[in-house]
């Protein structure tokens, strides 16, 4: 069996997430149909995070075994032309039978991005969360900064989640501005269940001024899911980009 | 009567045009119906320019007369909470009885994005015109520096077209590249139509190879529709501003 290796860009605003499910459209259930079309067997895709519903990928990585022959160009274009033009192969890349997209991700990217103005743009509108008003930059990287390292996130981690541990590694946060869209990056070993976008409704918050960075370093100490604020919305997300 | 401006940004991908026409979306039609709700009255709204179905704004501008008493304010925010978010009010003004955003217009800048790239975007597909391998820019700016002044604009027309003078001033041209996206930005006095589509075709060729720079500035000279290149597509054609 050969292991093929895809990275994936995604408009995620028509699919319910990544992950199959029955009756609703997904990007893994499309990306299998068009596979099984290709190589005439039945592809299981797997990927290196199971992104919610609205959430986009710049970078998704999934692998797939299969006995077909066909080349990773092949495949490439194979793909490209019979996948609608929200989901785009970037990459094809045949890799060792080990590689894992899953298990094997040693660290990921996601960017959040809001929309920070008086009247919301109807280009960002799937692609951004509207905030309404000036947040303090200066502030939110204040706060930010208390993630980076080894911690317990409890207190960014959604409930029904099922993880082995709570630890987490932030190697770096980005907090930056241009035009209007407000970036925030956070580089990690691994997530919690909507650990980025619990931290970006809390950062907002800070932003605000609602809370102080000291407050929100308080939050992350808690570990405890009912002291950080909401959630931010699903359309913000982006995969960037993982590493193995 | 009163005279209000709106400045308006919309997403024309889900819209046949500005104009109104039977039995078809457009972005006057959906206006006029909420202006109707708010004022009572039969509105009828004045744009700079019929953008082309697909074709997008970031700032149209248009007017209309009303015996409401609203404030600008008010139009603003009761606009915006009745439009689809896909059409946003920027900009409410009281304007003198005489502002016709038609006839007073001054000049417009447009905006045309390529994304040039080996794989199209999922998140520009509705924004831009895709283009495999690599533009030269260097020779597309060499031949749009032809294109600025006071010239008969024949050869960028497109037929049906109703003009009292082929003639028009382009005031500039700026051709720049970003991340894998092209810009070409033009400013004039005021356009023919698809003027804009059918010079970026052209400029294409020339960044292709296809065309030299002299080649394209005869076809200019040339005064003839049948010379110059296929009209760029409308999804990557942005009315940027309008003077008055």
């Amino acid at each position: 069996m050969r292991s093929i290796k895809l990275t994936i860009e995604y408009d995620g605003t028509g699919y319910h997430g990544w992950q199959v499910q029955p009756n609703v459209k997904t990007v893994q259930g499309v990306m299998e149909g068009k596979l099984a079309q290709i190589t005439g067997e039945r592809v299981r895709l797997i990927a290196s995070s199971r992104t919610d519903a609205g959430v986009h990928a710049l970078g998704q990585v999934a692998n797939f075994k299969t006995q077909s022959s066909l080349d990773a160009r092949s495949f490439l274009n194979a793909l490209n032309s019979l996948l609608p033009e929200d989901i785009r192969i970037k990459e094809v890349e045949e890799v060792d039978e080990s590689f894992h997209a899953r298990f094997g991700a040693r660290g990921k990217m996601y960017e959040y991005r809001i929309f920070n103005g008086e009247v919301p743009s109807p280009f960002y509108r799937h692609f951004s969360w509207f905030i309404r008003g000036t947040l303090d930059l200066a502030r939110m990287r204040e706060a930010a900064m208390k993630l980076v390292g080894r911690h317990d996130f409890s207190s960014f981690c959604s409930s029904g989640s099922m993880h082995v541990t709570p630890i987490r590694e932030i190697y770096g946060i980005n907090v930056g501005g241009r035009g209007g869209i407000v970036f925030i990056r956070i580089e990690a070993n691994a997530f919690l269940k909507q650990m980025v976008r619990n931290i970006v409704g809390t950062l907002v918050d800070v932003g605000r001024r609602k809370l102080t960075p000291s407050q929100f370093g308080r939050i992350l100490e808690a570990r405890d899911r009912q002291r950080a604020g909401i959630a931010a919305p699903a359309r913000g997300l982006f995969l960037v980009r993982v590493n193995y």
